[in-house]
């Protein structure tokens, strides 16, 4: 609706610039009484803080998080829970470097949102990439820590599996070894590939792109609508909104193409717990735009940065032709930290979700229904 | 917000169900005083009707459509022109087999909304699809037509560019032909190898899936914004939103993960008319969500239906393993129709953003900006 | 948003002209498997009609309501319910009379939306006023019907309470006269001095203006919000934008001006269900926002139709001053038929918070609270 | 939509609690370009401010604004400029006295929102009224500050114009008094009987009620729509919204019942300047939902306040009879704060409206329209 909010029920409001004194957002429609102080947000935040390792960018942003408003601590419960007024969010900046830029302020960089940016506005926000800077994806994982906690038995959950031309083994793909390499890779071997790539590309000053797989467990059946709530609409909107992706696909996604009819469509069976069991799960968790109970399962890919030290032809805002090149801090693979922007965009559309299920239907009748007497 | 509305200054309120007396549409926020009739929009629809070949549905919809409201004929004009009130749009029902699916009403179909609808909603419209039917895409081909007239020189075009393996030769591209083979394919040759394939497949009562690709041309350059209301997120969402997809990408897509910076960023020049042409477009046409000037290009997924012929495991709504077989007409690859949907979901997208982007910055200096006087 | 659509999670898309083939609307999120007909809608539709007594414009609309869509009888239930899809409506118009207005169309008629909307839109729909018209009033009477079945035990009720100078007597209340009057008058004394008043106004072929009290028991506590998802401030937003109505107050309204704190103040003491019991109701049922529980009253205020035979001074489109008179039929007070109307607006506010605050909420403990263990 | 949202293209989100750490907004949609400095903001909030006389409580709160996004200093201009991203507002809060209410946080105070909070939420927050309270008024008027500038040419002003029983003499409305006297009173012997019986009031521990007008100026014509985006239906949903208010009327309001059609419409002539001149103004601004270029004129009534010096009869939230009383700094006439706050949200709807005319519609040819060839 707004070129700043997302979601509907569960909406979240972000603002700030990369060099501006601050970033924060605004959680509304959260519902009352979850338990939340900043401990709950905060190591969502580190995971996707850069300066971790020699692969992202050395800015350093110690990105603490401070709660404004929409908790206080219960009387009855003796801890801080949400109130359900709006959750206010902020997080200092305070390395706001904008001299690096200043070189090259009048001068597009190919790949870059400037130019689009000043044919939009009319001006130039030289400061870091103004409001374009993934500086604002701070506040989407920040947010995405709220959103995991209004879904009960939530879990969302991403990996790079896809690095340059270096693609992980799926058969060796442990979560546990996300938490171990700075690539949030799950296969080990993959990732002591990516470390030897990744070097070479920082040492060229050059970048590459990256593809993420992001996996939602505990998503309840039923959310989504056939239309236009359609579940899978929402999350490619969510996730291709995400700065530097291109390209985004749920369950079998493109190799759908490929597919027969009767390969494509997952099977059903009655589980040993009574319910549904599907024999496969190319639908990615989603059929008719609605959550089918299994595994949501997305895929992304994220472009290599703009932001290379090679120079590179471009023109200015006054009609000149010229070249630009970005020097300083840069990232080589700007996919690693997409990895937990990736799991808070999922899970701030299925939290809204839920609430929209919530209100439009409130309690359903499970599977398996109970057959009408005749 | 709504479940069955898209786009916010250019909204269109789809309702109907495939089984049920009409399906129509609502267009809110149309510019006033654009000449528009019936003979505007019947050809577009007249493209995606099935039964047209034999490579789709033999459903007969002669799908007429209707405008209800929100147009008259002016005095000043003498011709039928928008009045900025909600244009209605109706298409009566006329083949309404509902008796083909009683045998299988209460068994799920593999790949079908009818599971998730069912545990949404809590109870079965077992009127071919209800609302998760692909009869509502009428709705959005007419809403598209009306589009494309909001948005003084956009051209939308689409092309299906690969069904089960077989690609087009992107060499041998031509618009033209993708009016002369009913597949809308741009490659002659392709198409004839499309046509041998489908004929098997049809034959077998099996599916296949697609990829399209959408080409937008004329999109002024500032459509879109930084953050929330990307023209990429909403592209992807509405794209996504089209049944039976599984994955969008923009510009070079996947393939960009591939890419290095160097390749993936595209080049600036000053153009022969004086304004920034590019050297290439992985972008898509768009960068940082905001449209380059250049043609927006993005491709998406359809996977086989899972209407086919074939017996199917399944379980019954009351916990029961069955198996189930669509009987009766089937579109063996549901991708062709998709093509002039996908056209017209991206013409609504545009249209949204045209007027957003005029609703909050009104007229911007055009590039390149004046040098200020020092 | 959308200038048509009304409501978030219980919404309303309206369409249609006076002059048109027909008008419409589609309300979107209605909660599915609740029992609905055509028989629960048009009964409230008949109440709003005009050309019942003398006393209403003769046009005459028989205003047959038909339901396309978002309803299909049930297999569990036998009856036709609701599905969760969009609820399509649609009356046909039968009397489009539109000659009686081409005399005048040029110029604007004083106090009527003609020369506003020409400013506006740049056009003018010379058809009966077009989208302005009064006739767009029947689909939220219509809207109003279906969210009466959204809040179980919720119930709705208008009266006319005032006509030019003459007021009712308050306690002489009595609802059942409400039904036996043609101006849903409450006071049966005042309904007599009313019908003598009219009969003059309206052979002077004049208009006058009248004062509506809405009152609505069974309103849940706890819909609305402290800020600006108030109750108070949705409902005002509602009955302010049907036609005509140029003020609103809620409990004690503009009489609170002159009220102390004491005086104004509801106070509270426990009723012998347990509940809460007020032991007065200048809050109108609404207190920060959100409903208490008692009954929500408001009252709105009806200016005279403009629509009079009367000659009165005015300009033209093209910049010319003349002189206007409306001939033809006309409604004296259309107040009168405003009646239903408030309650139907009225009716579908309540609903849209009933399900937002299930969306946000779920479900709260209800008071009095359990006092936590110290 | 939001709870905490309000406007559709000018976008106001608030947040905050009385006796968090801070208050806040972030207005999303402002055009970019646009001279923007806490200067231009501040002095409204200082308007607002209370303890600025003995007739307003005597909390202190400095009120200082920070904008923390969405401005920066422009190159070409060399001011600081609204760039078109979010502009973020905070107010921190420096005198958080919450020890004032811990005697009666159980006890719901009548006519207090702390009993509807709570069975809304299940909870209470006890500091100071929460959400509920005044304080995020403040931001509203930030947000009035900034909405002013959007729209050219455009004047809010607002005045108190009854007090308990005392009304003014419209004859001696003088804007320049406004500014003179502690009640924002447009008439000074008004304003001396104001002081005298508020004396009284506030010594007593007791608080009145209040009707506050306000006049918008420079409202270009247009704006609005003829059904459910009406300008007058925006504008009494806003100030309906404010604390406290019962009632809100356009033009004649309330008194129009009593109007005869002839005496209630606005006859029209050409002006001198070539543009319609009304010979009335009973219209408040706005016929049809649509602004005609008069000035929008309307009135509100604030109740009041239920923080009162005397023992009333109430319960607990665990369901005891009990008396409350509030102790500490009051206000005796909150209506006297709501006047800049009144003008805010005036100010804010009329830009939101602007923009949103100008998305639909842009550029219309003015009145008088060309006469077409024959």
């Amino acid at each position: 609706m707004s070129f700043n909010t997302f979601g509907h029920l569960f909406r979240v409001t972000t603002f700030g610039e990369s060099h501006g004194p601050a970033i924060g957002c605004v959680v509304d429609g959260c519902p009352p009484r979850i338990p939340l102080s900043e401990a709950d947000i905060q190591p969502y935040l580190d995971k996707r803080r850069p300066g971790q390792s020699r692969f992202t960018t050395q800015r350093q942003e110690p990105d603490t998080v401070r709660i404004l408003s929409g908790v206080f601590t219960d009387g009855d419960s003796g801890q801080p829970v949400t109130t359900g007024a709006p959750i206010a969010l902020m997080i200092e900046n305070v390395d706001q470097r904008s001299k690096d830029y200043s070189a090259i302020k009048d001068s597009y960089r190919p790949g870059h949102a400037g130019y689009t940016c000043d044919v939009k506005y009319g001006l130039q926000d030289d400061r870091g990439g103004g409001r374009a800077s993934p500086r604002d994806t701070a506040m989407r994982v920040a947010a995405g820590a709220i959103a995991r906690k209004v879904v009960p038995g939530l879990s969302v959950r991403a990996a790079l599996i896809q690095m340059g031309p270096h693609k992980i083994d799926r058969e060796a793909w442990d979560w546990a070894e996300v938490e171990r390499n700075p690539f949030f890779c799950p296969d080990a071997k993959a990732a002591a590939t990516f470390a030897d790539f990744l070097d070479g590309v920082r040492k060229q000053g050059s970048s590459v792109g990256a593809i993420i797989e992001v996996v939602a467990e505990g998503v309840p059946p039923g959310l989504g609508a056939p239309i236009y709530g359609k579940l899978d609409g929402d999350l490619a909107g969510a996730v291709m909104g995400i700065n530097a992706v291109k390209g985004v696909e749920i369950g079998a996604g493109f190799a759908a193409a490929m597919l027969s009819g009767e390969d494509n469509a997952d099977e059903m069976r009655v589980g040993n717990d009574g319910r549904p069991r599907f024999l496969s799960n190319n639908a990615g968790g989603i059929l008719g735009g609605i959550s089918t109970g299994q595994p949501v399962v997305l895929r992304f890919v994220v472009k290599p940065t703009s932001s290379i030290l090679t120079p590179r032809k471009t023109v200015d805002r006054y009609g000149n032709e010229t070249e630009v090149m970005t020097k300083g801090r840069h990232d080589p693979c700007v996919g690693i930290r997409a990895v937990p922007i990736g799991e808070a965009m999922v899970a701030c559309v299925i939290a809204d979700h839920y609430l929209r299920q919530r209100g439009q239907v409130g309690e359903t009748p499970a599977w398996p229904f109970k057959k009408p007497a005749v």
